[in-house]
């Protein structure tokens, strides 16, 4: 839209009264969280001297930066798909995923070290940072069910109430239930789903869904948006792989990925549980099939299906790409459990088992993701005053947020955005 | 265009039609290729479990991503800057390369562990994988002759083709003639290219070249396109150092590519055969100084010439990047071979003759990809029906393929889009 | 802009005349640099035998490869963001880092090898090929702050003349000083943006500041400079760390960033010389804190009171991303020498007055970049014939110098670009 036509639309107008409160809320809730977590680091963190070795840093780096790759450039560009929310997409993420990354330090460090091997300070080295991005990753599958439709500050404050929830469960399902998990389909993109398909489901209002003027693509976000896909799709061996004791867990996710070029994604989720169990490739070739198809089934008939039916709002499709993925991973690994025991009982905590602690952990996960999504969600639209809820018509639109971006008429973006 | 105007151009009723027809032959073709593929898996391929151990996967799984990124990231975004062909240049390459990289684990691994070793399945090994994905190399070379021109049924079929050719190519060159070619410049590029250039020869009607007015790029397309280039520049080493069993191959490309900015990709060809031989740091700069000469003036007279001349169209200027600069490759081996026997002893092997075997290998090659790709290119002509032809009007359009793309008069496009 | 409006601004007339003059000085002035090279590379640079082993590969190839991903990938697309000349910024980025690499292969090798060890030959490895792109990172810097103002040939002239001055200022510092500067916020990011800041000065001409209509971003441009803003973050611990003898620098960078999302890279710079040195997480994250604040104050408000003054004008801001971060980051290494010298003590050169070495590090760096970059602008800007000197209309502007990019005029720009 030209700026030279000397006349706002009544969007435009809103715009400017929302912008303004990014003042009222963000800022103040930034810098308390940010306060803080320096308390916390100033208090219980310190660096691993073990990890200040040559040897810990050849073997753990490389896989570090492979997942930094995947938060940063895989889930920020995926999510730029929006033909107008592009720029909150990678900004939101940068910023949401670095702060969930210092949380993550403190809570997921506490379950580990304090909780778990009774010390009394965290120690921080590469393996907890990968588990931080792990972390980080999780919140960004929530981003996808609520993109665009809440608030910055809404955002953080739905993150942040979400780490120290995962770092719970990923203690009940790790280490009380001694579940597999290794990839994360069932901590990570389960967890992050169905929490974040919880607090849609609470904070959406009628006229947010897919019917939304805004809620699409133009051919260059799309563009934009492949640049994710592709970084997420080629890193994904090194995010099943990251902290296997043996790497070779990397191998399987890329048959799964090459396999399915439908939901390319969905593969990758799907393995993750049992990416450092035995099976063979026609095995992991055939669970990537698998995975294709539901996700694009999914997409086609659940997703329409359950937002008429229960108002289920799902920007990005995460019950398709991570929900039912991540759920199918962890019936996969306990099928392998239960059907090839004598292969993997090196990797098994229980030996005969084994199945049924998964079945358990995917059950804890539901239920916890469910709830705490449930939960987070009406807190934070009740504590949100009336001023600065959003409406419908607010929603998907950078211009809110960001300085120098016009709202634009749809017309006009039909008629000049089509396709550039 | 604007959805508004109720009205569509001819060139749109057809797009319709064709599109149509993604359902009558696209999808049985994936179908009974993957459906082929998965029957092979089961019978012939399993996980080497030497390959599941750190050992393995720190010297391997590195140079395998960067594989990936050239494949992937490089040659996807290289390809997109056809204005009306990004979505295709993307979504084809991947899933042309995916399904490549599995038929090429059954092809070039029987080719090596079958009639090359005598076993009965294949292992596979992170090398395996490799070679998996320089054969997607080689036929994404081969996608940027024929771009734009053969519709995606074609375009697999014509690459599925080309992967068991290149495999009993590489069996050729690298066991039977035993000539060295680590990078690839002669079993890849000069294959890949030749290959679909004879294809295009055959495929390509009158007007589907470079006046063809969907045939250019615009700005935002040529800025994706430099996302595909300099990735594939700066992995370039990797390529040609992935499988050397002296790494350091990897230097030299650097020093030609760096060297070689007007055509930066060319340099990174022509140091492939040669690449893991003894020349000097100034050696490789020259080399890249002259591939680029070779490359730059390929495109401003050779290109056109042959387009004149015999009809050659080729979309993507394989000839000039991957073609000439995959001779001059395969020559520069001979000559180090043929000058510098005494430094390169180790590598070679054959002592005096080397130099004859470089020969030959760039023979067979020149031979086999020309006779492959020209019968592969007219049978697959033969073998489509009249009504899924592409006419002349229907190339270079994104819209004939994908949902919600729509037609552009090009006037429009020349009104709006010059810039953004 | 229409190509069928048969009609061109003046501006255009304009283009077209500077346009052919890329022949007359872009193409001799290379020409002669490359051969110049060619000549040095021939007599002085050889391949280091050690480094062709295995054990050298895997120790830095990993390190080289992530520092060319921020040149090439994190500073040719953060400065994009220019809406008329993103072309010209990964051109000029790609073209100018090349030729810089290998100037400073020969200059950093010289001061290093030859000064400093009395060898009479460069051995070429790793380690002097990601000094050579830490380098370009300097000069990468110098283009950020006269981005859009000089021509090309302007522009290589500028940079190829701060190579030596690089590789004497580094020799003095590290070698001549003993200043600890792993990361180089003093030696890189310092010196870099001061001479760029110098050069700039006596560069550009009254108009061609913030106010110019074409120094500023859309909507698209601002999207792919992200491209670079995340690549360029993501990999600051690798640039901190890829030539620290305990890599486990490579650590401290990331809780900055992590920090720091609002001047995002600004932490990477700060913690550059005391990446080496012990301090504890709470410090590298307050201290990432402390940088970004410092430089988004220097956006809001320093840069505009420059610009005002003294007429400093800054097209990237790097006084703010370089500038100020490398001299805190230059001060932090001194502070921490003083106050925690014994934990320190093994990477110090002095015992007890290692900070005032550092002082003098940063005192000789500040002097030998303004008064380099002062007499190196006001060289070329007296070499430059009047008719090839850019006028402030003709600036910020890739029609000048890109076949088939048309100017626009600014309304129709506006009107169709604000947010595509």
């Amino acid at each position: 839209m030209s700026s030279q036509e000397g006349q706002h639309t009544p969007l435009l107008e809103t715009t400017k009264q929302v912008k303004g409160n990014l003042g009222v809320t963000f800022a103040p809730t930034t810098a308390a969280a940010v306060a803080g977590l320096l308390a916390l680091f100033a208090v219980f963190v310190r660096f691993d001297v073990a990890a200040f070795s040559d040897a810990h840093v050849n073997q753990y780096y490389m896989w570090y930066m492979h997942v930094a790759i995947m938060i940063f450039v895989g889930f920020g560009f995926l999510m730029t798909f929006l033909r107008h929310y592009s720029y909150s997409a990678l900004g939101l993420n940068f910023f949401c995923s670095c702060l969930v990354m210092l949380a993550a330090i403190v809570a997921v460090g506490c379950a580990q070290q304090v909780v778990g091997k009774g010390k009394s300070v965290i120690d921080l080295d590469l393996p907890l940072l990968i588990d931080a991005a792990f972390c980080a990753g999780a919140t960004m599958i929530t981003f996808g069910a609520v993109l665009g439709k809440v608030s910055p500050t809404q955002l953080m404050l739905l993150l942040l109430i979400e780490v120290p929830l995962y770092a719970c469960n990923q203690h009940i399902v790790a280490e009380m239930l001694g579940a597999l998990d290794v990839g994360g389909s069932i901590t990570i993109h389960a967890f992050g789903a169905y929490y974040g398909l919880a607090a849609s489901l609470v904070m959406s209002p009628k006229g947010s869904g897919a019917s939304h003027e805004k809620n699409g693509a133009i051919y260059s976000t799309d563009m934009t948006a492949m640049i994710g896909t592709i970084f997420l799709w080629m890193f994904w061996p090194s995010f099943n792989g990251a902290l296997a004791s043996a790497p070779a867990a990397a191998y399987q996710p890329q048959f799964l990925c090459i396999m399915n070029t439908n939901a390319t994604l969905a593969g990758g989720v799907a393995v993750g549980s049992a990416a450092n169990m035995s099976f063979l490739p026609v095995g992991a070739v055939t669970l990537g099939i698998i995975a294709g198809l539901l996700s694009t089934s999914g997409y086609r008939f659940l997703t329409p299906w359950l937002e008429e039916r229960i108002g289920l709002r799902d920007t990005c499709g995460v019950h398709n790409l991570h929900g039912m993925p991540g759920l199918l991973g962890g019936l996969t690994a306990a099928l392998v459990a239960f059907f090839m025991p004598v292969h993997n009982r090196a990797v098994m905590a229980h030996s005969t088992s084994q199945a049924m602690y998964q079945l358990a952990g995917v059950g804890a996960t539901l239920v916890l993701a469910i709830i705490g999504g449930t939960i987070a969600g009406e807190a934070i639209a009740a504590g949100t005053p009336a001023s600065l809820t959003l409406q419908a018509e607010e929603m998907y639109e950078d211009a809110m947020w960001w300085e120098e971006v016009e709202s634009e008429k749809p017309e006009e973006d039909l008629a000049t955005g089509a396709r550039l």
